[in-house]
């Protein structure tokens, strides 16, 4: 199975910066698809190939199809996608959806999962971004792994059951926590004070992760339940329901997890 | 006013790595007090000076006194802090305590509030740590600023008001944050995962906030309020009552901060 035509199903940000790193890899992308003739021509575009809003329209004999679509639109679609193209290779993207929701439709499918948080305006370097591969087929798991392997050195083979707790996990450990950023911007905005005095911080917390296990570098007043600044923080939130009640539950079990160290 | 001698009230995270720091930059720190022999030896010893566990016995003729306590601690010891030494500078490092806890007893006051992450067995360097200064005259904040800008080149003026919103800022930033790397670890851990697989996310979603706002670096099921996904997490986490309530609460939050933009 020698891989010569690629097709993107999907033109969001993991398709956008996964099909232009693997162009720039050398590989072979020859048509682009998506529902919005916006987002289908940004792509098409961009990596300067053919684009369609048909899946009529997508070619039927390109060796692989990468599919990088919201997930219940995956699932809508996914018949439609492998009718009439059956002996090609169908890898979807997703780090929550199982690699057999293929099973029924097409011979030979995996999933190749880059786990990183992709904005449009934003460089992505694939260096930085580990894969998860898994595939139905000796030939096609180590097609799959090499052309990761192309694009990042962090290649890992994974089944979907772990695959899908990866997902989650990667769910606190970025919108999460990106989201206690936010929450912090606001507070600071609110106050004017900038953003960025906060920078130093936000880097040492994700850089002291790399040497201690995170419960062991957890520091401030939830750790040793500082009722008296624990207290005096909700009183200070008093007039923002939701971060007063978020600040409470995180601060319990913040306190709940250390507690049994 | 001279800065010749320092005493260290307290000897945890922030006086042990402040005053090895000071020390460092050639600072003349001759006393530690603590209220437990075992830490008050070990940061006495580790700076090579004396050190005591009795207010009592700390030395009268200091310049300095810089009080890094629990709050709590630091409001119940304070008139003993400074009973028959009125005319030192006594500085606190707190970020929720406003300047004005000195005020009935000392003349010269103000604070010098280091914002990091401290743990004991890791190497801060103070380069990374943006300073937070306060006093209660000119002479007092200038000698505070020229402290601090030995130590850093991140040093603010900021007001008490506005230190108790940017600390409450931090508990978001740093705390709160890594409370998601821990929740994170211990959904990997139970599937065999290394939690060093997640490190290039966490490490992107840190750097992504120095570029773009972080409601605008938010990605993620819960920003685009995708059901499938969040529901199917939610049932992934039926045994983890506390998780799964977090987990909720957390994308709700997302999705309503991000559904005003």
């Amino acid at each position: 199975m020698v891989q010569n035509k690629i097709v993107l199903i999907g033109a969001g940000n993991v398709a956008t910066h996964l099909g232009k790193a693997l162009q720039d890899a050398g590989y072979h992308i020859v048509q682009v698809y998506s529902r919005t003739e916006t987002s289908a021509s940004a792509l098409g575009n961009l990596l300067g190939v053919t684009y369609t809003t048909s899946l009529d329209a997508v070619c039927a004999d390109a060796d692989m199809y990468i599919v990088a679509l919201k997930d219940s639109v995956l699932q809508l679609l996914l018949p439609a996608i492998v009718k009439g193209r059956e002996n090609a290779l169908f890898v979807h993207t997703a780090g929550s959806l199982p690699m057999d929701v293929w099973k029924c439709y097409a011979c030979h499918y995996g999933v190749l999962y880059p786990m990183q948080t992709f904005s449009k305006h934003r460089k992505v370097d694939f260096v930085n971004v580990p894969f998860f591969v898994e595939a139905n087929g000796t030939v096609e798991l180590e097609l799959l792994k090499r052309m990761a392997s192309s694009l990042s050195p962090k290649v890992y083979e994974i089944n979907s059951e772990q695959r899908k707790y990866l997902h989650m996990a990667a769910v606190f450990a970025c919108n999460f926590t990106n989201h206690m950023y936010a929450l912090c911007d606001h507070l600071l905005s609110e106050h004017d004070i900038p953003f960025e005095v906060m920078l130093p911080l936000i880097d040492e917390t994700a850089r002291k992760v790399h040497d201690l296990k995170p419960v062991e570098a957890q520091t401030g007043p939830a750790v040793r339940y500082d009722e008296n600044v624990i207290n005096y923080h909700l009183s200070m939130l008093q007039d923002k329901p939701d971060m007063c009640d978020l600040y409470e539950r995180i601060s319990k079990s913040i306190h709940k997890t250390n507690d049994k160290l």
